[in-house]
């Protein structure tokens, strides 16, 4: 092709094009083995190597302490949405979600069909822009058993600027913003990620939690998702996702060859940076949230006049600019920037939406 | 490479190698979207058609009626031993286990988690040889919910060459020998299958369920583990393992390409027949189950001597036929020769187990 193709899909999502292209060359020999990594067993060594690799270099990026598990699970984001309350939340205790979109949302709803859950936090808009209701007007329980929130808002765009401090196990669903920016991973009691945004292909869920948590789970949890279990057998109780973890594992390096999550933090910074200040110096657009909590990840925008929406996306595709219809709950637009997403893509992205308005303002 | 790999591992298995192709060659560019499959939404057309088309044919492959649901779900087979109980077992019922291998022992032990369990058949052996318990043993619960059963045992090698005749909904595990050999699907209440055997990569699991069986799930099942969840979101309640459902696809396509079940049967009986009757003929080696009950898909198998395993397992590595030792809980070795492996593969297996027992006899 002679034009480079953009892919701002939510997810599943983009892979660094090294990756992808490490993955194709390799597909059919890895390793000179004359067959492929997804052909070969969970339980061989040279398939273990590939695994334990990739947790290494997971931890090395996150700085994950040696007191936090690292489990790659079945079942993506939504399984965890019924792991978390099944191996968390006690019969007799209560559970706090800050509601914050449409994914904390989800979670919630899972929750509540496991034991008692309080919304600490309902979804909140400040002069009608999306925002996160002020800490100190939580409604947290006295005793919950943990606090459940979305750091990053995939539908809504809604990005936390900061850690709640709170004395309970704090639950975060990092989905869409893992690996994106330096977080404190002492600060979580479990951090899960479905893969298919900064991770890998989709059906792969990781899954980082302090141990002292892990051992409790309801006696009807099904074993796949009982952290224990995954624990002892080394996220090998039953044959893994191992081509999604294979190609985790080269995302792993890819971001190590990056310079880390410091230096792809900083570049998310300039792509989100040259998104909004483009969408905010031009009448033709509009993004719907507070500036301060605008996610760095997924990146929402309206056309004022929206019967420009099919023009919009046609053209725009038309141009090698991929999947930026909005979520179906929101309309609009939507740019996921994830951190395979280069510079390059979001200028791409900046140049067509001025010509676009131009032609059509 | 100048000579032929085949690999013989038991799961994840070689997939067929004009699939392999065809996937590594649209790896980047599928479609001619300048992107992966992997890398679109499952939500988007593009994506939508390769599923439903992967069903259509699978459909059609195993002629699956109508008030049946094909399901695609996250968490392989060992996903399924607790799915089954959650979903059919109501709480004052019983379900009925037939015993013969390591995969139903597993499956029972799962499911004795969630309610009350039957053993109708304990694993067998005739004149010391791995069998199947008489039907006419096996004792059947006269309300159980369902009885459930492993056609294929993958690790001790014992195949049913029959379907069993019950009133109650018969529930089979076909990990290892789905698409393998013809079969009458209305005959079961429900077909599950882990994928990296006979279908596609790891982390993907098929379903094949009567329609009324559906609806009757336990309050706290996890909502991507609900039959009626899935059935109603046409298996996208949340992004399935997308990747793995389109290499599926392909094998699909491939298997029709092959001439269908019909012809891969004839085909699986001549390499098994092969194999097996090079080890009967051959006192060097040993095949420990009942000849009716020889699976066709994996052979277990014994040196005579057993201090010569660590040779076989490198002297037949170094001729490009992998992933020939046993499972850890029986030794041994094991050929699994499911749809991908051509008669050239076994063909070359023997020849090798020829010269081995020449040389070492």
């Amino acid at each position: 092709m002679s034009k480079p193709v953009y892919n701002f899909c939510a997810g599943p999502a983009m892979l660094p094009k090294e990756v992808m292209a490490t993955a194709q060359q390799e597909f059919v020999n890895w390793n000179q083995q004359g067959c492929s990594v997804m052909e070969i067993s969970h339980r061989s060594q040279d398939y273990l190597d590939v695994a334990y690799q990739a947790e290494r270099d997971l931890r090395e990026l996150m700085n994950i302490p040696d007191d936090y598990a690292v489990l790659f699970m079945h079942g993506g984001g939504r399984g965890q949405f019924a792991s978390v309350p099944l191996n968390l939340l006690p019969e007799n205790r209560v559970a706090d979600y800050i509601l914050t979109g449409s994914w904390s949302k989800s979670a919630l709803t899972e929750a509540q069909r496991f034991g008692d859950v309080n919304i600490a936090a309902e979804t909140y808009k400040k002069d009608g822009l999306g925002s996160v209701l002020p800490f100190e007007q939580w409604q947290l329980s006295k005793n919950a058993a943990y606090v459940h929130y979305c750091p990053n808002e995939t539908v809504d765009g809604i990005e936390f600027d900061y850690i709640p401090e709170t004395d309970k196990p704090l639950i975060a669903d990092m989905s869409s913003c893992i690996l994106s920016k330096e977080i404190d991973v002492s600060k979580f009691g479990l951090i899960y990620a479905g893969a298919q945004k900064n991770i890998g292909p989709s059906g792969l869920a990781i899954v980082i939690v302090r141990k002292d948590l892990i051992g409790k789970a309801r006696a009807q949890t099904p074993s796949i998702f009982d952290y224990s279990v995954q624990l002892n057998s080394e996220s090998m109780f039953n044959t893994p996702p191992t081509y999604a973890w294979y190609l985790a594992g080269l995302v792993f390096k890819w971001l190590k060859q990056q310079g880390g999550v410091k230096a792809i933090e900083q570049r998310n910074k300039e792509k989100a940076a040259l998104l909004y200040q483009f969408i905010d110096n031009n009448a033709f657009y509009q993004n719907r949230v507070e500036t301060r909590y605008r996610s760095k990840m997924n990146v929402p925008f309206y056309l004022k006049d929206e019967n420009l929406n099919t023009a919009f996306l046609q053209d725009s595709k038309a141009q090698g600019l991929l999947a930026l219809k909005g979520h179906r709950s929101v309309g609009g637009m939507r740019a996921s920037i994830y951190n395979a997403m280069p510079l390059e893509g979001v200028q791409a992205l900046v140049d067509f939406m001025q010509d676009f308005a131009n032609k059509n303002g």
